[in-house]
C-alpha cells in the first residue's frame, strides 16, 4: 500500500495555491519548511535560521530557494521531480533580498505560511519595500482539511499502528511503576508498532490526569488510579496518529470515578454521532459538551472537543464553540471530551474520525468500555 | 554544581529587556514558547497552535499568557517564583483580543520574538489595531549572546559531555556498518554520557560529507573513507554541545585527503588564534578562510565559519563575512571551517570557543590531529 503522492498531485496541489491567493488578492505565498512545504511540494528540511522558502506566486511558476549548503540534501527528493527551478544563496549573503529579487515585480501583499517565524516574515516584508503580510493559512487548509482517498489511507494506518499500542497498555501500566517508566515503555512500542518516531506520550496518573497536557513524571502509579494515556505520532507517510484512552488501575478507585468516565464516554460517542457531513464543526463540539453540562460538570471540560489532523497533529478544523465551518467529505479531526478534576483525576477519551458520504469512518476502534490494568 | 539561574537573575534580565525596547521605541515584547521564553523566565513548554506568550511591556511588569489547560503544567516554575501574574484563556476565546485587553493601552510598537510563528504574530497585530511589528530578536540577542559565569559553566559541561562521545567513536564507525547504524550508537552514546537528548548526529561518510547537513544514510562505511561527525544536543540545563571530527576509516583515502585535512586543521586552529576581545566576528571567517582560499580550495569552502551557541545550537553571534560586532568576554561560538568536494569527500573541524579576557576558552578539548578508526 503506498501511501505517498506522485508528481502530479503535487503540482495541483501548488496550482490550486496559486488560483486561491489570486482571489484573495495575494501577490505571492512564501512557505517555509513545515507541514505546509511537504504537503505541497512532498519534501520539506528545517533549515534553523537560514531561510528556506518554497515561492507559489499567484501567477507563474512555484520555485525553491534554498541554502546553498542544503543544496545536496534535495537531490532526489519530489521537489527535483517536479521541476521546480532551484535558486540558492550562500552564508554573507542577505538572503531576503536575494529571494525578492527572484520574483517578476514587488509583491504588494504577501501572503506567509502560518509557521513562518518572525524573524524571516519581518525581513522578507522589509526587503519586499514594506508589502503586506497576510497569511498563507486559511487559503493552504482549505487544501489540507480535506483529505482525499491516500490521506485517508494514511490517518487509517497511522489509527491502527496506536490501537495496537493502546491493546497492550496492560503489559506496561502497573502499580509500583513510575509515569516515566510507562511512557518509556509507550514510546518504544509507538515505534515497535510501525510509526516513524513517538511525539507525546501523555501518562497522566492520579492527579496528573487533571492537567490535559500533562506529560509523564517521577509519580509513582498507585493501585485505583485513573490513567489517562494520550499518545500519538508520525508515520513514515508523514500523518499522525494520536488517541487517548482512561484505565484504571485495579483497586479502588475515587468514589465518583466510574460515573465521571460513562458521562465521559456518552459525550465522546454524542460527538461522533452528531458527525456527518453538512453539520458545523461547533456542532460537534456542543454535541459532546451538552451531555457533561447536563450532568453537571460543565465547568471541569476545559477543553474544545477536537482538532483537525494530518501532517500536523493540530491542524484545521478545530471543534470548538464560534467555528461555524461546515463539515465536508474527507475532513479528519479528533473527538476528545474530557473531565478534570483538580486534585483528584482526569478523564478523557479521543478518536480520529473522518467525514464520509455516510456518517464517518473511525481511525480507531479500541472499545471505549472501561479497562482495568494491573 | 548548580548550573540554574535563581529568580532574581531572571527578574534583571526583564528588567534590562525593559529598558533595552524603551531604548528602540518599542511598547511591548511578546515572546512565544521557545528559547527566548526559557532564557528570560526559566521555563518554556511548546503549546502547538495555542497562544501562550511572555509579556514584556517597556514599562511595567512582565505577565504571562497562558492557554487554561496549560496552566497546571506551570506550578512550582520558576515563572511562579518570579510572581508574573499569570493570565489564562480558554478555547472558544479569541485569545489575541484577550492578550491586548492585558495591556494599559494599545501599543503603537510591538516586538515581537525571533520564532514567534506568523499565525500568533499577524493576529497580534490585527488585534492591536494594526501596531507596528518589530523583531525583539536584536534586543534579546544583545543580552543572549554574553554568557555569565553560569552560563559558561554549562557550555563547558556540555563540551566535555560531547568529547566524550567522540573519544569513543572508534567502538561504532567501522568499513561495513551504515551510517545510520553508527549514528544510532552516537546517539544512545549521547545520552549516556550527560545530555538531554541527540539533537543531531551527521554521519557523513564518503561523498556524503561532502554535504555540510548531511544527516546519516543507509550509504555502508567503506574502507578509506573520510567521515565528518557533527553532533551534540542540550544539556538538562538547556545549553547546547556541537563539535564535529572528520575521522578516517582504515584503508585507502582519496589520495587529495591528507593535503585536505591538514589544511582545513590549520585554517581552523588561525580562527582560534584570531579570537580575542575587541576583533570582529567577520575576521574571525575571514581568519579561517584566508588558509583554506590561500591552498587553493575557497570554492570549496561553502558556509561561513561558525555561529553562536547557547539554549540554542545556532545563534548571536555569527562569524560571518559582513558582521562587524566586535567580540567581548563571555561570547560563545563554533570555529568549524571545511572544505566539501561534491562526489568526492568533505572534512569539517569545529570547536566551539568563549571569548576570555585574554583570548579563548575552548569548550571542546579533544584534538585536532587526523585520527584513523576501524
Amino acid at each position: 500500500m503506498d501511501h505517498h503522492h506522485d508528481a502530479d498531485h503535487f503540482s495541483r496541489r501548488l496550482t490550486t495555491l496559486a488560483r486561491l491567493l489570486a482571489a484573495a488578492g495575494a501577490d505571492v505565498a512564501l512557505i517555509s519548511p513545515g507541514a505546509d512545504l511537504e504537503y505541497l511540494i512532498g519534501h520539506s528540511v528545517a533549515s534553523h535560521e537560514r531561510l528556506s522558502c518554497l515561492i507559489v506566486p499567484a501567477a507563474g511558476p512555484a520555485q525553491l530557494f534554498l541554502p546553498t549548503l542544503e543544496r545536496l540534501g534535495w537531490a532526489g527528493t519530489s521537489a527535483e521531480q517536479l521541476d521546480l527551478a532551484i535558486t540558492t544563496w550562500t552564508d554573507g549573503v542577505n538572503p531576503y533580498g536575494a529571494l525578492m529579487a527572484l520574483l517578476p515585480q514587488q509583491p504588494a501583499v504577501i501572503a506567509v505560511g502560518d509557521h513562518m517565524p518572525a524573524l524571516h516574515a519581518l525581513n522578507l516584508r522589509a526587503a519586499a519595500g514594506g508589502s503586506e503580510l497576510v497569511l498563507a493559512g486559511p487559503m493552504i487548509a482549505e487544501l489540507r482539511m480535506r483529505k482525499d482517498h491516500t490521506e485517508v489511507a494514511a490517518l487509517s494506518e497511522a489509527g491502527a499502528a496506536i490501537d495496537r499500542v493502546h491493546r497492550r497498555i496492560g503489559e506496561w501500566l502497573r502499580p509500583g511503576r513510575t509515569e516515566n517508566q510507562v511512557a518509556a515503555d509507550i514510546a518504544a512500542a509507538i515505534v515497535a508498532e510501525g510509526h516513524d518516531r513517538p511525539d507525546f506520550v501523555i501518562v497522566g496518573s492520579g492527579p496528573n490526569g487533571a492537567s490535559p497536557h500533562h506529560d509523564a513524571s517521577d509519580r509513582v502509579v498507585q493501585p485505583g488510579d485513573a490513567v489517562v494515556i494520550d499518545i500519538g505520532g508520525p508515520m513514515t507517510t508523514g500523518y499522525f496518529s494520536d488517541c487517548t484512552r482512561t484505565y484504571q488501575v485495579a483497586g479502588d478507585p475515587d468514589p465518583d470515578f466510574a460515573a465521571v468516565y460513562e458521562i465521559v464516554k456518552q459525550a465522546q460517542a454524542a460527538g461522533v454521532a452528531a458527525a456527518r457531513v453538512g453539520v458545523t464543526a461547533e456542532s460537534i463540539d456542543e454535541a459532546s459538551r451538552s451531555v457533561i453540562e447536563k450532568a453537571g460538570y460543565g465547568e471541569f471540560f476545559i477543553t474544545r472537543t477536537g482538532h483537525g489532523i494530518g501532517l500536523e497533529v493540530h491542524e484545521e478544523p478545530y471543534m470548538v464553540a464560534g467555528n461555524k465551518r461546515e463539515l465536508e467529505v474527507g475532513m479528519a479531526f479528533s473527538i476528545e471530551p474530557g473531565i478534570y478534576l483538580p486534585g483528584r483525576f482526569g478523564v478523557r477519551i479521543e478518536d480520529i474520525v473522518v467525514i464520509t458520504e455516510n456518517g464517518v469512518q473511525l481511525m480507531n476502534n479500541c472499545p471505549t468500555a472501561l479497562t482495568v490494568v494491573g
